[in-house]
């Protein structure tokens, strides 16, 4: 049987070092797990602006369709902010987004132990946090036309269109109490549905799969307002929310930062099950491209490699090899293996991205 | 010379029991300083549903629209959940504002030394936090159309526009600049540029009138997402921030949690100056009309008389009378005058509404 295929877009800033950690990794599982992969890789963002003049060169997403599985560094960087908005990087990853349908995207945003004290918040607050976001990546405000700046009058409007329709909720509420099953069966849903008629829609499309097919799962319903203020006040009272495309994006950044773990966390973005039930899949660090400490090995490489994991979890069906895996990460750690964005000032000297790949890579 | 008029609209859930206190102090002040309001009082949201079938009778607009402020206290609550979209409490104050043309809604994020342990963040991140958020609030995605929800194919979609043009923007953007230049000239506009056209028009437009007009003022952008994850990782790094209506409204509720001083923030909506010069103006608390504890005497009032403090001074040029009532709470607090929210389980007992206005009036 043909290996499992993999595409991989390390992108800009510190993509391409945290990935090159990733691809060691993978290297170790086809040698000692017996489970390769065929990995390509390719460019998206930036780097793929620079060399094609397009964010995702169009071989690039044809690929992308095909592969079982793209795992992404990240994108965008201050090199390009004055570059059109049609070939800015962003587009590369929205293009990925939208073309592999990937309408689930999974944010974990959880505390490890090890960094409870890095939060911002007090430690009681957030150690043991573990909460899943599920935001809705294909469609809303993102994606609505029309869209544009136009003329109008003698001046110009910028105009964006918030727009879901039953299905689009449908689905993304489904794969999120799908997910709640295997976790504390707690939906949270999140709109603004006393300012918005898309909110009501999403409200009450929610509420009907939740009745109709998940009468186990227990659903609430929040102002995503007071979601932003429940995250900061008292974050562990959530297990899974779910939300639409903008409002996860803040809120999950939110979320994220609360954590004190920033460059820990991985993220999913899962499409439908293809043939062989493989969903389409990208998977993404939930930290961005940090320019201002790029090339210079202070990425914390861990984020992007727990992606990886969540890759051999959801689309590999490598279950035990993703905890393998997680176990190893968990271990470097304990064993005091620290990038800068783990330590206090006086916490002596931090590793480098290198580094902490050969630390995990012991462990495993 | 006719006394300045004051609209009262007390709306639901605890606004009516704070208001009663703001009412109190406002009668001192005509009593003891020679201050003197025509004050009126009128329904809004539920409380206006209830009698009149609709949360903003014209009557009370076309009042809200010749008196010189009005003082708002909070609408909403689960009671009117199920109401059709058009009569929901919150379309009361939607109209106000719009009406009105209360483009500017200033939202500090301040954090009262005596409460920086009720913030769920460590002490050293938000003592001394004081943040002013200036959101717009007459535009963007709360009023653009088309909005709705429509048949399509053989389903509904739910679809609302953003929509911003450039004059709305050069208003809210020098009202940041003028409030800029009296704290320290530095304002951040957050938007997602990266992938909404009406965030680069934004972008484009806060930096032209800086350009143009405000030399002086130390303009940056971000990203929103960015600007909740910094909000809690570092909020000291920001002064004034300016941003559109539903970026607002979910950062604002985000800082305002931060300081742990939600029951003490109070906020002011204001328009365009009229032809005496005072711009058409709503005061209100930041905080919502928490149904769960209403009518028991627990609720905070100081975010509803600080409010009227704002009135003092943004309204009729009181900043004297402002500032000693805004004194009056600190030595109340100083006292230690606590309501439940300001206490932590082994505080002691804490003293109610009334309670709290009664150690307000003592101090003034
Ligand atoms: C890079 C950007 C287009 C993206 C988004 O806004 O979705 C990012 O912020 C994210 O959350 O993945
Ligand atoms: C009550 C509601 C309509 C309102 C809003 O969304 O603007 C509130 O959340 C606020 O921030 O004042």
């Amino acid at each position: 049987m043909a290996n499992p295929s993999l595409l991989i877009l390390p992108g800009d800033g510190i993509g391409p070092e945290v990935m090159a950690q990733v691809t060691r990794i993978i290297d170790w599982f086809g040698e000692k797990r017996d489970l390769a992969f065929d990995v390509e890789h390719d460019l998206v963002g930036g780097a793929a602006y620079d060399k094609h003049g397009t964010p995702l060169h169009d071989d690039t997403m044809a690929r992308a369709l095909e592969v079982d599985a793209v795992l992404l560094g990240a994108v965008g960087g201050p090199k390009y902010d004055d570059l059109d908005f049609s070939v800015k990087p962003e587009r590369g990853l929205l293009r990925l987004r939208k073309e592999m349908d990937l309408f689930s995207n999974l944010r974990p945003a959880q505390c490890f132990d090890a960094l409870a004290d890095f939060s911002s918040l007090k430690k009681d607050i957030v150690a043991g946090l573990d909460i899943m976001i599920v935001r809705e990546l294909t469609s809303g405000v993102y994606f609505g036309e029309p869209r544009g700046i136009f003329e109008e009058g003698n001046e110009r409007v910028g105009i964006n269109t918030q727009r879901y329709t039953e299905s689009e909720i449908e689905r993304v509420a489904r794969s999120a109490f799908e997910l709640a099953r295997r976790r504390s069966s707690k939906v949270c849903s999140m709109e603004k549905a006393n300012v918005m008629e898309s909110g009501i829609l999403w409200r009450e499309v929610t509420q009907r799969v939740r009745d109709a097919e998940y009468p186990d799962i227990e659903l609430s319903h929040m102002y995503a307002d007071n979601g932003a203020m429940q995250l900061v006040r008292a974050p562990k009272q959530f297990d899974v929310i779910v939300t639409d495309n903008l409002f996860g994006d803040i809120l999950s950044d939110c979320a994220a930062m609360l954590t004190g773990s920033l460059g820990m966390l991985p993220s999913a973005s899962l499409g439908a099950p293809n043939a062989d039930g493989r969903p389409k899949a990208l998977y993404e660090p939930v930290h961005g491209s940090a320019p201002d400490i790029a090339g210079q090995g202070k990425a914390n490489p861990i984020a992007c490699i727990l992606s990886f994991a969540m890759a051999l979890r959801y689309s590999f069906d490598q279950g035990e090899e993703a905890a393998r895996l997680e176990k190893a990460v968990e271990t470097a750690l304990a064993d005091g293996a620290r990038t800068p964005d783990l330590m206090g000032p006086e916490d002596g000297t931090p590793i480098t991205t290198k580094e902490m790949g050969d630390a995990i890579l012991k462990a495993l």
